[in-house]
């Protein structure tokens, strides 16, 4: 049985429908305009579990009051390398905007910028904001705590930790950036929850049971855990950066992170940190990117393994979608359509053409 | 047939052992104590492969030409919240332990700082420098190219890229500081060649041959490629964390990388980044680590799988280690004591007692 063929909706229509809807469950019409472009932003580079599928989820949480559609969002602290972000729960989106703008134009002076964020909320994939320094010739890194704990600690059985993820960008002159978006897990949760929603059998090596087995079984991930990379490694990375990301900046980690996919109500205090890093600070900014395209290339043509018919650059895969659906319009599955526009009816906004 | 039982050495005795060695062939005195303290360090946190054991790979070099001992390590570029200190290939120990110093006189100003090296060496364990921003109660990060390339792209088979490690060194209050140290794949180089010199299968998932298939067989590791963490997550771990420490800084990175294993004279231009966060720019220094150890409780304490005994925090070994090494003295091979010794007749100098 083959899923039935996605739409393809123009990147406009699509900011368009989403921004009305955000502006009728009371978010101010600039805002909206912003988490529109961001969450369509997102569904460009081909992360699709990241932006409009969670469109939503979003309204719920709005309109349980769980999110402050009216936030402060204010500098908190802040030094000449660092700045600190109170999101006032705010939608993460704006809050993560306000961080990187923050960042980038610190970094402009002080050369490295870190900002951090906390009272935050779930703001999208990792790479749509590490990716913004890049406009101005900037290195971009960004951590974050996820928003539910489906990670236990190298040898446990209680998910006590998200699978925190990590972002870098970084420009190049005529290859696309590196830009590396990744959890610190073998798989990402939601690809767990793909499959099992398919009925098909889980990769080993994706996650183990309460005894430590591999679990493969469908129908059995609820009762299984997620593996992290490099076993002890992951953990390790999705422990330090959710140090990084959520205890640094006084937001929730650990045992404190809300499931924002159970509670529509308690702010999650999502804690995220960007870092800019100005390329100029550290040496001609050409001579940089040639160099970076240099590698990319050597990468890109070096030998291959049996079968293998490519070799990819983190980012690589994303840029070439962008490019793709910014002409061809973004691929859509049916059945989100279908969502989507039983939730303008129910709002009584446009429908999606 | 078990390993003959270490020598045990106190950590006072190595140390100027260590530091006679490095005059003996023309270091400065002053340098000559601080490499020594900075390598003995390493073995007290129980890096073994990464502490006096490469005092007769270093002094090689340095008979062949390979460091410069009287290096102008100097600031080439700096902003107020980044520096780019140019090693004038310098023993690698000097150059970092200055970069490390930079970042902190920085941060304690601007919050945080990023410092990048070029012209360096190899420098010992990543965890060494990402450590002492912790005595002055900020946060370390610390990103490295290696210093010979065991990694081919996800996909390939040349081997471009080194198992570039990054370190996070978080303190605590009350709880051993939690302190990550990992190289990009789920094996270090340095494990394999032990497994290898014992005749010891490789556990599969280690390295992988030409055709792409497990590689168990120790008589056959050179004909195989270390597997980067999470397939091409480590490798895109390992390629952002070479641009981050080589490419930006202007050092070496990717084919560009000199193997120091095989070359004694060309000089590395190594590469290393190190970041130190000021906790208290941030919030309340004595909070943070209060809720960082009630995150190590939590999960130390957390329920196990079936035949786990105890649930580990990153760093925590290690301490221990510390500890123990302090008190009872470093355990060293009695191969490495005898070949330390004979160094030592070499070049005149003291023997270890």
């Amino acid at each position: 049985m083959s899923a039935p063929s996605p739409r393809r909706i123009d990147a406009a229509s699509l900011r368009g429908f989403v921004a009305r809807i955000f502006e009728s469950v009371g978010m101010p019409a600039p805002d909206a305009t912003t988490v529109a472009d961001l969450m369509v932003e997102a569904d460009l580079g081909g992360a699709e579990g990241h932006g409009v599928f969670r469109v939503p989820q979003y309204v719920r949480r709005i309109r349980a009051g769980g999110i402050n559609l009216n936030p402060d969002i204010r500098v908190e602290r802040e030094r000449d390398g660092m700045a600190l972000i109170d999101g006032d729960n705010g939608m993460g989106h704006l809050v993560m905007r306000a961080a990187a703008l923050k960042a980038i134009a610190k970094a402009k002076r002080a050369g490295v910028a870190w900002v951090g964020v906390h009272h935050g909320n779930h703001a999208g994939p990792a790479s749509l904001y590490a990716r913004m320094p890049m406009q101005h010739d900037m290195v971009g890194l960004y951590f974050a705590v996820g928003n539910a704990n489906h990670l236990p600690p190298w040898g446990g059985i209680d998910l006590l930790l998200s699978t925190n993820p990590i972002a870098v960008a970084v420009p190049a002159l005529n290859e696309p950036p590196v830009v590396l978006d990744m959890a610190s897990t073998v798989a990402a949760y939601g690809k767990v929850k793909t499959k099992a929603q398919r009925g098909e059998p889980l990769p080993e090596g994706w996650m183990i049971d309460r005894m430590g087995e591999p679990l493969t079984d469908p129908s059995r991930v609820d009762e299984g855990f997620l593996l992290p990379i490099g076993g002890y490694k992951g953990y390790g990375l999705a422990l330090v950066f959710g140090l990084l990301a959520g205890t640094l900046n006084g937001a929730a980690n650990g045992p404190d992170t809300i499931d924002f996919n159970k509670d529509d109500r308690t702010p999650t205090n999502t804690g995220q940190s960007i870092v800019a890093i100005s390329i100029e600070a550290f040496g001609d900014v050409v001579q940089f990117k040639r160099k970076v395209d240099a590698l990319i290339r050597t990468l890109r043509n070096s030998n291959r393994l049996p079968d293998v018919e490519r070799i990819w650059l983190p980012g690589e895969q994303s840029h070439a979608k962008r490019n793709k659906y910014t002409r061809e319009g973004i691929p859509l599955a049916p059945q989100l359509v279908q969502k989507l526009n039983e939730l303008a009816d129910e709002l009584g906004t446009t429908r999606l053409s």
